[in-house]
C-alpha cells in the first residue's frame, strides 16, 4: 500500500479513526453496551470527543464500524499466515478449527456479543446489526472454506462448515463468565474429528428419511 | 403430586411464585435485561410489587430463579415425552437433535442469553450466573446423553454430546435478530447425521497427532 499520495493530515486523521476503532472494541467487550459510550472511547483512544464525532456522528456508527473493521483486520491477518498451516488433511483440520475457535473466543466476538444482544432491544442498532452480521457471517464462511480447503459444489459441505462457525458462536458464548479452555479443547479435537470424517466420507453422511 | 397437604393460602403463594417466573422470563425475553425489573414483571404477572418482592427480594433473585425455573420445567417436559421418540438410531438422534435445539432457539434461551450478557460486565449477577449455568448444563448434558441413549464411559461421547449443546448456544445466538429456521434446518441435518457417524464409530474417530 503506497502511503505517497496522502498528506500528513490525512495520515493523522486515518490514525485517529484507527485508534477509535480498536478502542470502541476493547471497550464494548470489557465493559458491555451500557458502559460503552462514545466519550469513553475517545477517552480510552486520546482523542476529543469532537474528534471522535467528526469520524462517527452516532454511537451505532462507532460501535458497527468497530466491530466490522476488526473482523476484518482478524480475517486478514488469518488469511496471511495460512502458508504457515500443513496440508490438507486432519493435522490442517484440527488447525483450522483451533483458529476459527480462537476468532470466536477472544475480545472481539465479546464484543460483537455485546452489540448483538444490545440489538435485540434497541430499535437504532437493530437493522445495523442485522446487515453486519451478514457481511462478517459471509466472510467467516468464504474463508474457512478456503481454509479448510473445501467446494461448497460438494453435498453437505455447506451445512459442515455453517456448523462449524454455528459451534464456534456457542464456544465464544461459553466462554464470556468463565475460562472454559479446557473443556473446549476436548470439543474442538472432537468437532475436528468428525468434521475431517464427514469431508472424508464425500461430505453428507446419507440420513435416514423418517 | 398430592396437594393434600396444602392450605387454600400455599396454594395460592404458589400460584404467584409460578405466575412471577413465568413472566420474568417472557419479560427477559422480550425486553432485555436494561427492560427487565420487578415492577415490571409484577405488572405482566398481575401481582403486586410489594408481593413480588415477597418472593424474590431482589431482581437478580427474581430472574435467575425464573431462568432456573423455566429450564427445569422444559427439561421435565421433553422427559416425559421420550416414550414418543423413534427407536436408537439415526431418525432418534435427528429428533433428539431437534429437539435440543428446539429448546436453545425459543424464548428461555433469549432470556438466558440476556442474562448471560448481563452477568459479564454487573458483578452481583455474575456468580450467580456462573452457578446457574453449571447446574443447567450439568442437566442438559445428562439428559442429551440419556435421550440419545449413550453411554458417556465411551471415549469422545461425552465430547460429542458436549459440542451438540455448544452448537445448540451457537444456533440460539444465531437466531436472536433473525428468524433462522430454514438455514438452521440444514445444519441440523447435517450435525445429525455427522453425530450418528460418530457413536456408530465406536466414538471418537482417531486424529492424526502433529
Amino acid at each position: 500500500m503506497s502511503t505517497a499520495a496522502r498528506t500528513p493530515q490525512q495520515d493523522r486523521s486515518r490514525a485517529t479513526r484507527q485508534r477509535l476503532l480498536e478502542a470502541a472494541v476493547d471497550c464494548l467487550a470489557e465493559l458491555g453496551w451500557n458502559g460503552s459510550t462514545v466519550t469513553v472511547v475517545a477517552e480510552r483512544a486520546g482523542v476529543t470527543r469532537g474528534a471522535a464525532q467528526h469520524h462517527f456522528p452516532t454511537r451505532e456508527d462507532l460501535f458497527t464500524a468497530a466491530v466490522e473493521h476488526v473482523a476484518a483486520e482478524r480475517l486478514a491477518a488469518l488469511r496471511a499466515d495460512t502458508g504457515e498451516l500443513p496440508p490438507l488433511g486432519p493435522a490442517r483440520t484440527e488447525a483450522v478449527v483451533e483458529l476459527i475457535i480462537r476468532l470466536y473466543t477472544g475480545p472481539l466476538f465479546r464484543a460483537a456479543l455485546h452489540l448483538w444482544v444490545a440489538a435485540a432491544t434497541e430499535e437504532p442498532l437493530r437493522a445495523r446489526i442485522i446487515a453486519l452480521e451478514n457481511r462478517v457471517g459471509r466472510e467467516s464462511h468464504r474463508a474457512a472454506l478456503e481454509f479448510l480447503g473445501l467446494d461448497e459444489g460438494t453435498p453437505g459441505v455447506r451445512e459442515t462448515v455453517q456448523a462449524t462457525l454455528d459451534l464456534a458462536r456457542g464456544l465464544g458464548l461459553a466462554n464470556l463468565l468463565t475460562d472454559d479452555t479446557q473443556r473446549r479443547s476436548g470439543v474442538v479435537r472432537q468437532w475436528s474429528a468428525m468434521l475431517q470424517a464427514a469431508v472424508d466420507g464425500a461430505a453428507a453422511v446419507p440420513v435416514e428419511q423418517n
